[in-house]
């Protein structure tokens, strides 16, 4: 398998974390986004959207979308499982893993951000205030779903991590990188904690990756 | 079943058309987004994220975000299926409606456009830039995801209507909708007539939902 990726994106972060649960190899292709790579004519030919990640699976296809890979890996290779198997539970899963991939996520990603301060003219103060508004909204969102859950497990959905830790871990780091005060998420905090304690997780984290820059 | 949708919202859309081909019944709460309704106490006790769509299952459980609604629906109700059953074909199926759910439609809906013209003080001119940026772009990925797949078949991904052409369909009524210019996409345009004849996606359509307002 060889997956294209960045160091810094949250969705490609999410399939590394998802490949090193599995335990899966696979070959990488930096795609250096802040240069534009992804626009490239051999980039389009894998993934007319311009965006990492994708995966060539080797048998001729190419996947693309972070949560579209993550649960063909989990299907092609369901040990440990990333959802549970009772179909409600992995709805849960699922929705929250999607507040993050479609609410949050989209609104902080890098061609968003440059077209708000490029076409839009927004200033840093209005960047900042924009990304305040729906990272802090999402992930407060995400903290209200955690709170509604029984009991005070280890991870998202139990004591084992899955696809929902898997969105919430990227996304919390750009919180952090981009300066959202999330202090009061005590769930999110403390599920992120435990997470990042595992080295699934670390060894996923953009500062260890091949393609790194300060 | 109760579901909390609004007429205009392209994931409550998704949800109906899905009902639609599942042949089942719901009890349907209009949840009035233009006046904030999905603000209130109430609405915010189903789901903190303040976004419809939502669905009580009757089993105490509220599931939230279109696309894990949809899959749970399916999952529960298998016949028609809306999924392969080939993982690969199913992921390349995923994909192709995260396109749309994480990647078009965050970036158009009502509450983003709000902040545009509201917060950061975007002419109307600007937020139809906007709009045919994201949505245009978009959708023209759509149309290469189309392109690359072999053979003409009636929808996305077969003879038979599934996730993506459910994900497809309200995108387009949003883009016209918007007045954003789709005519060079051949196939998009296609697959949304064959999917627009269909009884079940025109049942689903916003002009014929009770809390249609023109």
């Amino acid at each position: 398998m060889t997956f294209h990726g960045y160091f810094r994106s949250s969705s490609s972060y999410r399939c590394r974390i998802a490949f090193n649960i599995k335990g899966i190899d696979y070959d990488f292709r930096p795609v250096h986004l802040k240069s534009g790579a992804q626009t490239g004519e051999d980039f389009r030919a894998l993934n007319p959207q311009k965006l990492v990640p994708a995966l060539e699976t080797g048998e001729g296809t190419t996947l693309i979308q972070s949560l579209a890979i993550i649960e063909w890996l989990d299907e092609t290779h369901p040990e440990p499982p990333l959802l549970s198997r009772d179909p409600l539970t992995r709805a849960q899963e699922r929705g929250f893993a999607q507040v993050i991939a479609c609410e949050i996520h989209p609104l902080q990603n890098l061609r968003v951000l440059k077209y708000l301060t490029g076409e839009l003219g927004a200033s840093e103060d209005q960047k900042n205030a924009w990304l305040a508004q729906w990272l802090g909204d999402g992930l407060a969102a995400c903290e209200g779903l955690l709170q509604k859950q029984a009991g005070d497990t280890r991870f998202c959905f139990g004591e084992t991590p899955g696809l929902a830790d898997i969105c919430l871990v990227p996304q919390v780091f750009s919180a952090e990188r981009f300066n959202v005060d999330i202090s009061g998420l005590t769930r999110v905090r403390e599920i992120y904690d435990n997470c990042a304690a595992l080295p699934e997780f670390e060894g996923a984290h953009p500062k260890n990756q091949p393609d790194f820059e300060a």
